[in-house]
């Protein structure tokens, strides 16, 4: 990549990195995708409500919420045509460049960021150099580098020699697990022959790429919201029925969980909050929680073992409860043509230092609907890992990306990409 | 009371309680308070830092929240140059009515909102006849009516023929227990005879009244704040320290703490909330709650188990923990004779249909900071109630006065004062 | 009391103090007490269940205890065919002695022991003078008097110049709160004109007494089996469902009931087990429970709350519980008429060095049964107290009683019963 | 095998079966081993305190438990004079069979039942059959199928022509992971070139074998023991300090230690108890429980929340806690080698009908103390399963062995020892 490309591709990630927000709230990031795509010139947009069904979505935050950040875009100075395309949190695109015959090759990058505050400690590269967070949310996940992975493609692709049709979807609230299931549903995606979907970090450095991400755990998101009774704490404590109790309860007992010799299993109450002031017994608590499984058999263990334990702490302190799934995702599969020839790709990438054909993950992802959905329609899906020296975790207040990654990814993406442009389109069905 | 003057309190009550405000932040209430008072015409009035050592107040709120309700009262028409005095929080007034020679009698009133919604509910009256809360707090402990009793004593005294000093407190931040102590340190009331505080209510209907309260439990107030680390939770469950976790273990525990032989106590955890994200391990978890014992000495019985169940829920969960202690009101006694001239007097009011010597309450007051204030400096006390039907308990969404008990409230504290007016000065130390 | 019959009182004490027998197994105690009898020749007993219906008992033990109780009483040298009527736990006695015309008189002493180690401390009086425990067991809380002072009134009223009726009730079962209940349905106590309990010790010095013992808490017993499945602790953890999980979800929140505002609430697991083996998901889990209240009512509410409770502990994790209750009794009140009499009688003696008319209990004791019994046929009833210096607390291992005492408990007794002779009959229905 | 052996062998596994004694009070068992030594003429034998330290064994009862079971032996029959060398727990048996110049081969089998009660359900053949356990523990593992495979072994290799020496290890306590170690550290086993550990059953049907058993499951076991003082729960509730409340709030978030990314992890609170009687507020509790990891580190990990959560549980109710480890067990890998030879060889068992290579088991194991001896030793070690039918679970109340997997093992294991015997001595260190 020239230096030009790589500056200009670091200055979006970082005006990125400045304006995170968090799931169906892309507003400000959506507006700024469309502003390069249409700098390069795709042939095709599908915005918001034409990419998805706008009632499939999955926790969507409530309207001041999604006012909220809406407004901060338009102050943040994103064009308010663009804008009123997205009202109510109809955000992320799906952009298509037709380069004639040839397979259709899809490429999923995730664009939200995460409900928590920046890190200002001297150190950490966005505070020191001036991009930190001004939002609030943070991008600790690096979907910031996703991004500009999309971006970095459809430029490379768009001025190279790849023959057929290349989908970028820039997709909304992969943090929630809400925004792949109803872009899978919509059929963007049926015709696409080889899919790949791409993270960066993933605990490996700079230079070092996997070609086959595996080992999705399953994921089920909920929210538990517990109803009780107020009263006066001093004068009748007796009176009231308390959430809070109930909440605890179900977080003590969450956790507690058995094990299960058919996997990894994973529970995590998340979020929780009730009461409404000291001398009241609470009336009201909830909790955002989720659980996992390695596969969607141990997710579904966990969640009916989880359901049991949140009706029973309500009954115990004679509350109500009522949960709601706000998120979900299977676990999904590599096909090993794809990963081969990624891994081949990458051996000739220069920037490329280290590669793994294969890895696993341990967490969750929602593209994996997106790679079933690919797969049930004939093609072929991988999940490839771009590595990145991260000095905090990912979801940490630390967290950053090394931007020299930024290169090697979409090098090795673009190339992966042209390398799929001329193999065999899987016979459809 | 003649019907001009009735009118006119109740529509100063329906007004306040449109604008209920939380502890420390009642700008537009103290504002208000002001114009009757010039329009009284009241010898001298203390406003806030003059009241009380500013930094002496507890359970302040956040400089963020203290400007959201500065804000709104601007917003709301309040004086901009009482405002401006007020600001930070240094809310309450002093209001000193000086008749020539004799007793300094006392009255205390508070007149701060609670944190909760109000019902609007057909049927709730303030709802029916459009008087509901408009700022999202709701007077749901009457203390609008106690900022019309003292008004309307201050009007009947300044006409009357009272001989003595008048010293009307209008307390802030009674419902988080931080008001009372720093106006007690102050010195203000040192020279006060006789001390009255009133509450309305109290499960006691409109008619009935009770010369002395009795049965204050003490209380103590805390913030506890948990410090973990975050960590994905499905990728890396085991490096994190959960909060929550911690948060949950405590709650569970705090109301196991023993109950006690030697008396009522009480614990509530009133308010929690941690982490951050669904699938983040929660960092960070906080409980507002609060302990209670029929004497002092069994509020501390249960302050000494509590801050032991923060502290080894913490550690149970590697997590670190801070308590503050952001309440405290001891318990306190009345005096006998202000008793018995109170409930004498009510014999004499056309308009009390009941009258109880003394009841207890099983709550807590900071006006048991002034009363012990005023006993220690020679000086007698009682706390009175003026009953009133209302449909929903104290501190719930459907709570509402009798406007006829403002009537009764004002005639009989007016009458009482009169006649503490009467009596001879408690011999000055 | 002349220096034969107190040494043989005290010999008798020691003798019982060896050997403490738990409830409804007190074989060897009702062996020797029929002894007693015999020898002063009263004029008629019921013994087991000529005194109750044996089926209407409360917190029986299983056969196995039974019988391992009955052969330590038969190798400990009790009579045998006075064990056979006993036989299957059918303990206590009745003693009926006829003084011609007059009131009926009744006094009730209980006869067993607890299951707890005698402490062998060097200062602890039984273990220093050779008569502690031989069995295991413990008399723990003074029953071991209880029966002298049974034993003491007898004879000195058979001497005495009494005349009426009296009956000495030598009750089984105290401490499970299981005895009383049957023997009051029994009918055997409802030509009582008056009626005394007595209790040695409750904390009041040696020679003090008190005419009336109030404040009874209402109690309820309960044994909760929580029934799960087991499985392989390492190999299938999930297979299991794990009683222990549910018995120590139902122990942290059944102490966490809400206290109650109207009055003194209590609530324990006294006794739990759990399991079979460190590598097996344990099946199985057991609560023997209680809790109390200052009301009737107060315990009902508890035993509804910790109902809910145990359900839902057993639910969160896929267990069963089944909850009995063993024990149960209601709170009763003392009649001013025996109260004063029996303090008039107090300044009379003169061992008494102090008496109180009245003090508060806070504990349980199904002596309340009986006494509203009585009360229901139009008799008095009075539950009275007989100070003991007690070096350990009630229950504990170091408990034990001043033998002095004994002297006083039946010189005070023998004396009221003696007055109580000489009232009129209450007029019966 | 001919059926005259067959019968023999089925009939001592019924006998056994019969009398199953728990961990180091495994008398009978061992006597009747020796008995059966004897008769075959083994060359030498280390019985009990000869095999290993007698004050390193882990987990030994208390002295009135050994008793029971010695005194149960005895009157069952054992030899007195066998008996008396191994009284005080001092079980087991290593048997040597000296048979000319080669290498020398081990093969453990284990010897302990489980403390459960078997069922009598018509259907569970040793009930129906007659040789239901008559102890009251219960050979729950197929203990006793593998004492046969140990002596149907050396009977087979004793008459066979092998050439080198069989050592089979009799070993006591495997269930209380307590008798490997002692062993392993004697030396006994430090010239083994080959060494195999058998088990039974697992999940395997009849005819299937299995030539290593993999991913042993590392274990801790601990017991803890809480004390806090006792009050009488009615009238002095504040004054206990509660050990149940200690322990429950122990169990509850032991479960909930947070599940670890870095593989398995297991925790079970196998048995607890607590508490002297219902009105007593318990001072004592106690919990026999285990912690396990896929590998060493995260039992390890296991334990340090473990013991963290323990020390916490017991601070917060002011309550003391000793945690002891009552047992443990490494992880162990299976050599190849070993592992081929024995593979190959179940191919040629005529009653092998299926064979696995390897396959995981997700438990614990004391062997892998042994295996690891002899790998430090420079020996080859694996760890095999026989397959076998059982209608209930291992450690389940109906679990059995189908025979016909006695002469199979016993087949395979001694062509599997010939042909190790064949194999060339490992390198000596």
């Amino acid at each position: 990549m020239d230096a030009d490309r790589f500056d200009r591709l670091v200055s979006l990630r970082r005006e990125l990195h400045r304006h995170p927000e968090p799931a169906w709230c892309e507003f400000y990031t959506t507006a700024r995708i469309i502003d390069e795509l249409d700098r390069i010139g795709v042939d095709r947009q599908y915005v918001g409500s034409d990419l998805y069904a706008s009632e499939d979505r999955l926790a969507v935050p409530d309207d001041d919420e999604l006012e909220h950040w809406y407004d901060r875009a338009r102050d943040a100075g994103a064009d308010s045509d663009v804008l009123e395309r997205l009202r109510g949190g109809n955000t992320g695109v799906l952009a298509v460049l037709e380069k004639g015959d040839g397979p259709t090759v899809g490429l999923r990058v995730d664009i939200d960021g995460l409900p928590r505050e920046e890190s200002d400690d001297p150190g950490h590269t966005p505070a020191d150099e001036g991009f930190r967070s001004e939002t609030g949310a943070m991008h600790a996940c690096g979907h910031d580098a996703h991004v500009v992975f999309g971006i970095g493609v459809l430029e490379a692709i768009a001025e190279g020699d790849f023959e057929g049709t290349l989908k970028v979807l820039f997709q909304p609230a992969e943090e929630v697990v809400g925004g792949a299931k109803p872009i899978a549903e919509s059929g963007h995606l049926d015709d696409v022959d080889s899919f790949l979907a791409v993270h960066v970090g993933l605990d490996h450095p700079t230079g070092e790429v996997v070609a086959g991400i595996t080992d999705f755990l399953a994921v089920s998101q909920f929210e538990a919201n517990f109803t009780g009774d107020p009263a006066h704490a001093g004068g009748h404590p007796a009176r009231g029925r308390n959430a809070v109790q109930a909440m605890a309860a179900a977080v003590q007992n969450l956790y507690a969980i058995p094990r299960n010799e058919g996997g990894a299993t994973r529970v995590n109450a998340g979020v929780v909050e009730g009461g409404t002031a000291t001398n009241i017994v609470p009336e009201h608590a909830a909790i955002e929680g989720e659980v996992r499984g390695e596969t969607t058999d141990l997710m579904e263990y966990m969640r009916e073992r989880a359901d049991d334990v949140l009706d029973h702490a309500a009954g115990m302190h004679q509350c109500e409860v009522s949960v709601e799934t706000t998120g979900e995702a299977p676990s999904a599969d590599n096909d090993d043509g794809i990963v081969n020839l990624a891994y081949d790709v990458a051996g000739e990438v220069p920037s490329v230092t280290s590669r793994l054909r294969t890895d696993p993950l341990g967490g969750s992802e929602d593209a994996t609907f997106l790679m079933r959905r690919v797969q049930e329609q004939g093609g072929n899906a991988a999940y490839v890992a771009v590595g990145t020296d991260h000095p905090g975790g990912h979801h940490t207040a630390t967290f950053d990306v090394d931007e020299d990654s930024i290169a090697i990814g979409v090098d090795w993406l673009t190339d992966t990409i042209a390398a799929l442009g001329q193999s065999e389109p899987a016979s459809r069905r």
